[in-house]
């Protein structure tokens, strides 16, 4: 342990004796103590320039509570922040001081103007939008990937960063049940990890319109069309914004349960080849944002073979952890992802217990990503770049330098193991059948879509009102929603599914237990009382006001 | 303090008696000694599905107490990693645990795996790309924002992430001196934290596309063309790939300092005009990488005027911190910056003490970014944003969900000061002058570029060998670099300046002192030495054998 000899040596340098450390309940060997010792000794150096080491000990033990503190506490807090727009301007100077400020200001600061600014995501009664896992385990990923800065853009410039993030992912892809050709030690395949699925369908979309050129050089870049479905997430659309290409959302039906089907694939292929247009990729779904829907990708797998150049690119960024359960991974898709996907995306950072930002993106094609981003200006040159003998992440993703991403990866994995993942999608599933059952022996609330891992989609649909057109109940609904969206102590999402106005119940906080799915039924079950009583007095004002 | 009195409710079920705890040197209050008998009673509860609050604070203090032994045995660490490509997934098992592991065994891994792995970036001898700042500041920062994990992708979703952005930059903005225009607080213009200078560069790009097509409806992507200069950062040469779109590199010469002129811009757009193209963006550079050129961007500006479409970025992504300091601003071109840039990306994660990822991106129409990148699908729809009276960040960006980036520039700008920014780059600049004398007074080396702020570009030139042709010299220098390669006490980089392969000395650790220059003039005079006999030995050899 070359780092230990080096504080001792160090630490000899301290004069004064120090008393034998001691901290909370665990014994301490003698190595630990020397190293407390000279820690005491270093700290009392300061420096004038910069905060010194003793000083970031202290405000980083600080920091450290004060998250514990927020964690004890959490519970108790609200889980939306009710500031209003502007709020936090009205409180911070104007401008950066002249003069550095002493930490504990800025760190109580935090506490008093950031927190109460806050929604928190981590609350157990949080259900909107999907889940932003943060647990402990990844904190301190975070905390130690920070503690060195490393911008990790070649495998020359920290080569622990580029071969952790290639064995993590590979873990990744094993837990989810990928093939083996999206794993790196083929050398063919592999993954990499990238800011946020928006980045992932990106990357992968560059990928696949820079293969479809490089076989159809003479097709302008307006002929290309890029396709998603009228269920894929905005970052299908974003995409296309992005690159300025053309894009056509695929139409899916209630019938359908909002999935993509085969024959409407094909079908839109052959319109659009008949009028011109080249189709390069298709964004399909696992577990789409509003409803959790899943593309028919066995279906879609079977049109794809006949289109070579059609990129299909799974954006499984919610739900693909899932997959780390084997019961659902025949709903979920997987044969086909696993025959048919050119690129495949989830996020951990959703629902995978490791924070933001952590989306993976598997390809079983790297070369196909080179090919398409690879600069290499004599001042990234390696001997190892030059050999290929290493992968340049950089190569790989939009940026060029990368935070320590892997690092979080492999302290969640490790410390949770595969037991641990299935145990929190396994329980947040739970949670999620407890709340269903609630809607389904409602006879206020009805489903807008079958419930599908920790998802549920709901509308006040009172069985007294089932005379009343879709326009009427959408406008109950939005004032049901209204009433829920102005409570501070519960969140859920607004969204619509092909016209119908609905609320997203999406489990997936860590802390989230039994008793807070009851309340959530609690709360629905009184909020959507008073807005339909609401409604009903404005329907006999409405009919007074119409006597004549 | 609503938190303080939930924490103690909390309190009063702990039941055994604690003793009153201390911590280090600090008296600490009767409030802190109450917090921390709760927070000793909750440690005490265990969580079976996850890491408890316990075993985090003691995890989180090693964390934090690691961090500090890092800092401390810094200095006698190797600089650069020597491991082999592969070394780390021999080391590893081939797949994640089934359970979860014990986490102490993961955190003695990380330094028993990965350190070794890792090139120091901090290392006050690491003088090789740009400098990757990592403040304790900005770590603290991190710790904190890491704590809750908000996506912020809406204002509505964590009003604080998004109101901070705005705030920091705009103190940011300030503190460089950027034009008013450039401010959140204008509403037209505004500042938005970015990830990389890659990011910025292609969400300009995009701005600008969108923009001229909106002006030239019917000019076809293949038409559109975009300008960086042959010493452009591979941003430029990345955005067009992944744009799909024409790049030219605009020629600069030796005799311009490597920076693009005025004239060269105006003869490149007639001779484009000419042929049917449309230049819609020049991205220009204050503080080139290879060697610290500062485009005319007073000239430019001059051209730019009378092409109203050209957008015009700086990408100042390493040298736009200094202009922190007034006396630089002058020479970084500071008011045609003001007057003509449509916008100005500097990564504060480089010279700028705040770690990865803070690239500032600012822009003088917010509407060209939002034009370009909106999409509100119903579950992303919200009152504010509905209203318009917040921004909505993920509409100036690529991805959706956002990590909380501005907390390190909040508590960095305030725990330095202006005069804390000021310091760090006047002292950088000043080590480099003496690196730079170093140089001017050996007849060993000579400059490759004119030294410029904390940037020196040199080669081994000797006076005793004058006579040697460009491609000799590089050979000479190739083999001197490759000594400095291998070493792991120093860290420099390779570049070449219009066909001549030179070393670039950059300087920004926080922890550099003048005795490290001193041993970096050594270092070099001695391997340059070597290089020299050696290649003196070779050119014997030859012309031996060249002896009939």
């Amino acid at each position: 342990m070359a780092h230990c000899i080096r504080y001792l040596r160090l630490g000899q340098q301290a004069q004064e004796p120090i008393p034998t450390p001691s901290r909370g309940h665990q014994p301490i060997s003698k190595l630990d103590w020397h190293l407390q010792r000279i820690r005491r000794s270093v700290d009392r150096v300061s420096n004038p320039l910069f905060m010194d080491i003793g000083q970031f000990r202290r405000a980083g033990y600080q920091a450290i509570d004060r998250i514990c503190d927020y964690y004890i506490s959490l519970r108790d807090m609200s889980v939306t922040s009710q500031v209003e727009p502007g709020y936090l301007r009205k409180l911070l100077p104007a401008s950066a001081p002249t003069v550095g400020e002493d930490f504990q200001l800025i760190a109580d600061d935090y506490l008093k103007y950031i927190l109460p600014g806050l929604t928190h995501w981590q609350h157990p009664s949080f259900f909107a939008y999907c889940p932003a896992s943060c647990s402990f385990e990844s904190i301190l990923g975070e905390i130690y990937a920070s503690s060195m800065s490393n911008p990790g853009f070649s495998w020359s410039v920290g080569p622990a960063c580029t071969e952790l993030e290639a064995v993590v992912m590979d873990w990744s892809a094993q837990i989810l049940g990928l093939d083996k050709s999206f794993c790196n030690t083929t050398e063919v395949g592999g993954g990499v990890i990238q800011a946020t699925a928006c980045d992932a369908a990106l990357v992968a979309t560059v990928a696949a319109r820079s293969r479809y050129i490089h076989e159809h050089p003479q097709v302008p870049l307006e002929k290309l069309i890029l396709y998603t479905t009228t269920q894929t997430h905005s970052l299908g659309e974003k995409t296309g914004l992005i690159l300025g290409l053309k894009v056509r959302a695929l139409q899916v039906t209630e019938e359908d349960e909002f999935a993509l089907r085969g024959e409407t694939l094909e079908m839109a292929l052959k319109e659009d080849v008949h009028v011109g247009l080249h189709p390069f990729i298709l964004i399909a779904t696992l577990g789409t944002t509003s409803s959790g829907a899943v593309d028919r990708l066995d279906e879609i797998g079977d049109v794809v073979k006949s289109h070579p150049f059609l990129w299909l690119h799974v954006d499984a960024a919610w739900a693909g952890v899932a997959l780390v359960c084997p019961e659902y991974r025949e709903v979920c898709q997987l044969p086909a992802i696993n025959s048919y996907a050119d690129s495949f995306c989830t996020n951990f950072h959703k629902w995978g217990l490791i924070q933001l930002d952590a989306s993976c993106l598997w390809v079983r094609q790297r070369k196909h990503l080179t090919d398409a981003l690879d600069v290499t200006p004599e001042f990234l040159r390696s001997k190892c770049g030059d050999a290929g003998t290493a992968i340049d992440y950089r190569n790989w993703n939009i940026g060029l330098s990368r935070r320590f991403r892997s690092l979080k990866f492999w302290f969640v994995l490790r410390a949770r193991g595969i037991e641990g993942f299935q145990k929190h999608i396994t329980n947040c599933i739970k949670l999620n059948t407890q709340f269903a059952q609630g809607i389904r022996e409602s006879d206020q609330f009805s489903f807008v879509a079958k419930p599908f891992l920790a998802l549920t989609v709901f509308r006040l649909a009172p069985q007294s009102l089932s005379h009343l057109t879709t326009s009427e109940l959408n406008g109950l609904n939005r004032a049901f929603y209204a009433r829920l969206a102005a409570r501070d102590d519960i969140a859920m999402t607004q969204t619509e599914l092909n016209g119908v106005f609905c609320v997203r119940m999406s489990i997936g906080a860590e802390r989230t237990v039994e008793g807070d799915i009851d309340r959530a039924l609690a709360v629905i079950a009184e909020e959507g009382r008073i807005a339909l009583q609401e409604w009903e007095n404005m329907q006999t004002q409405v009919g007074l006001c119409c006597v004549p």
